[in-house]
C-alpha cells in the first residue's frame, strides 16, 4: 500500500474514534458498537479516489512545499469527509434502488438485523460530517466556507438524484424523455459535483483560496465530472465484468445512460423505432440489439472530450492549478474501470 | 386564525419561491413540481407549535418591544426550519415504522408514484434548511452559530433515534432492557432538543446572545421536553382517540414507552411476571392487563415535574428568560393531546 494511502487509513482510525466518543451524545454500549460496525462495513471499503484527492490537491497547490504533520492531517480528514458524504449516497441509494452488492459484500440494508435502521444509519452518517469538520476546523477562518461548501454540494447532488428518480419512475418509460440536456443535467448534479468539485474546492479552501475566484475551476471540474460518467456508462455496457466488478444492466433497467441519449440522436427513423422495442427489456437478443446501435459512438466522444479539457485546463493562468487538474484528468483518462 | 400564525404561513410561501428557485440547481419543471407537492404535503400541515414557539420566545426575550418586519420575517424564517427538520424526520420515520397516516392523510412514501423517492425527498426537506440559512442570515453575525446549532440538534436526533431503533429491534423484544435511564436518554435525543432547546435556542441567537451563556436553559428545556413525552407516552394509552387524532398501539407495538418502564419499577415480582407475558401482544385482553398495571402512576408524576420544573425557572436570573420557559410550559402543562 502507499504511504499516503496508509497515512490515510490511520487518519480514518482516529476520526471514528473521536465519533465513537462524542460528547454531543450519551452512547450506549449496544448504539456505539452498531455504529463502530456500521462505519467499518460503509466507509472505508471503496477506491478512495475522491478522498485522496484531497491531499494530492492540496499537495499540488502548495507547490511542492513540505507539508506540516498537521496540514496531511487536515487534508485526510477533509478527505474523509467526502468519502463520509459518499457512503451516506451509496447507503440510501442501495435502498432505493433495492441493490443487491455494493463494493463486493451485500449492501448494508442487507444485513441481518438492519433492515431500514439503514436509513436512519445514512443520515448518522452524513451527520459526521459537520461532527469531524467542528472538531477539527472550527477555529480555521474557512470554517464557514467549508460548512456552506459541503452543504451545497450535498444539496446539489440530492437534487441531481431527485431529477433521476423521478424520470426513471417505474411504469412511465418513455425514451421519448431522453436527450443529451437531460443526462448532462442529472450527471452534473447527481455526480460531478461531490466526486470532482468537491475534492478540489476543499484544497482550495485549506490553501486559503476563495472559491468565488474559482468559478473556471469549478466549471472544468464539472465537464470532467461529467466526461467520467459517459465512461462509467460506456463501461457498464462495454467494460470487462471481471474488471469493473460487476455486470452492467442499464440497458435492461431502461436507464439514462449517455450511450441511449446518444444513439437516440445519431439513429435514422427506422433503428429508431427498433431502439424504442428492445430498449429495457431483459432479454438477452433485446440487449444484443441495442449493443449494436451503440457501437462506435464511444471512441470518438473520448478522443473529443480529452482535447476539449485539456484545452480548457490550459487556458487557466495559474500553473498550480493546471497541475491539479492534469493530475486528476490523467487519472480517469482511459480509464478500464 | 391567529394574526401570528397567517404571517408564518405567508412566510412559508416566501421560503417555497424561493426554493423552487434556487440559483444552485437548474430545475426541469418536473423536477420543480415534484417539490412543490411534496413541500406542500409535508411541511405545514402539523401544529406548528415548535415554529410558532421561535417567534413567542424571540419577543419575549425583547421584553415587549415592537419587533420590525424584518425581525419577524427572520424569526419566522427560523421557525420554518424547524418545521421543516420535523418533515424531515417524520417523512424518513414513516417509511422506517411502515406508518400509515400522518397528520390525518396517508404518509408521504405511500401517495402513488412517491414510494422509496420519499427517502430522498426527506434528504431534499433536510437540505432545503442551510439554503434558507444562507439565503436569509449569511450575513449575520450569529450565522456560523446557526449551522453548528441545526447541526448539533440534527446529530442528537438521528441518535436518538438510532438507540429507539436498536433497542426495539424486531425479534429482540426483551422487556428487562427498558429502564427509566434508558426511557430518558432516548427521549432526551430523539425529542426534548429539537422540539424544546432548538426553538428557544434559535431565539436567543437572534437576540444576540451566546449559547454557551445558556447551559441551564438547555437544562430547563431538555427537562420540559421529557415531561412532555412522558405525557406523549400516556395519551397513547389513556388520551381519547377522537383529541389526540390516532389510536395508540405502544402497548401491541412493544414501545418502550414511559409507562411501561414506570410500572416495571413498580411491580411485584408477580405483576412483573404478567407483564412480561401480555406485553407486545395485540390482543385486547392482554392490552387491558397492561393497562390495568398503569393505573395511577402518571397523575403522581405529572404533578411532581410541573413543580419541579417550575422551580427550575424560578431559579433562572433573567426575567425575560422565565418568561421564555414559563410560556412554553403553559402551552404543555395538563394537555389532552
Amino acid at each position: 500500500m502507499s504511504e499516503l494511502r496508509s497515512k490515510f487509513l490511520e487518519v480514518y482510525s482516529v476520526l471514528k474514534a473521536e465519533l465513537l466518543h462524542d460528547p454531543a451524545f450519551e452512547f450506549t454500549d449496544d448504539s456505539r458498537q452498531w455504529v463502530e460496525r456500521m462505519l467499518d462495513y460503509n466507509v472505508p471499503g471503496g477506491k478512495l479516489n475522491r478522498g485522496l484527492s484531497v491531499i494530492d490537491s492540496y499537495k499540488l497547490l502548495k507547490e511542492g512545499k513540505e507539508l506540516t504533520d498537521d496540514e496531511v492531517f487536515l487534508a485526510c480528514a477533509l478527505g474523509w469527509c467526502i468519502e463520509w458524504l459518499q457512503a451516506y449516497f451509496l447507503v440510501l441509494d442501495d435502498i432505493m434502488d433495492n441493490s443487491v452488492t455494493r463494493r463486493g459484500q451485500p449492501c448494508w440494508f442487507r444485513q441481518p438485523k438492519v433492515g431500514l435502521i439503514a436509513s436512519n444509519d445514512g443520515i448518522i452518517l452524513r451527520n459526521h460530517i459537520p461532527r469531524i469538520l467542528k472538531k477539527h476546523f472550527r477555529q480555521k477562518p474557512y470554517y464557514v466556507d467549508l460548512l456552506d461548501l459541503f452543504n451545497e454540494v450535498e444539496f446539489q447532488t440530492a437534487s441531481g438524484q431527485m431529477i433521476d428518480l423521478i424520470t426513471t419512475l417505474e411504469g412511465e418509460k418513455d425514451l421519448s424523455k431522453y436527450s443529451l440536456p437531460l443526462h448532462r443535467r442529472i450527471v452534473q448534479y447527481k455526480t460531478a459535483y461531490y466526486s470532482f468539485y468537491l475534492p478540489v474546492a476543499c484544497a482550495l479552501l485549506m490553501a486559503g483560496e476563495n472559491l468565488d475566484n474559482h468559478i473556471n475551476v469549478k466549471d472544468i471540474l464539472i465537464e470532467m465530472g461529467i466526461y467520467f460518467q459517459v465512461q462509467d456508462d460506456y463501461l457498464d455496457c462495454f467494460g470487462a465484468p471481471e474488471v469493473i466488478g460487476k455486470v452492467g444492466t442499464d440497458i435492461e433497467d431502461f436507464k439514462c445512460s449517455w450511450l441511449v441519449v446518444k444513439a437516440l440522436e445519431r439513429s435514422t427513423e427506422e433503428q429508431k423505432k427498433l431502439l424504442y422495442e428492445v430498449y429495457g427489456k431483459a432479454d438477452e437478443a433485446c440487449v444484443a440489439k441495442v449493443k449494436e446501435l451503440y457501437k462506435g459512438v464511444f471512441a470518438e466522444y473520448e478522443r473529443e472530450s480529452y482535447e476539449k479539457l485539456v484545452k480548457f485546463i490550459e487556458s487557466h493562468p495559474s500553473k498550480a492549478v493546471q497541475a491539479v487538474l492534469k493530475s486528476f484528468l490523467a487519472k480517469i483518462y482511459k480509464r478500464l474501470k
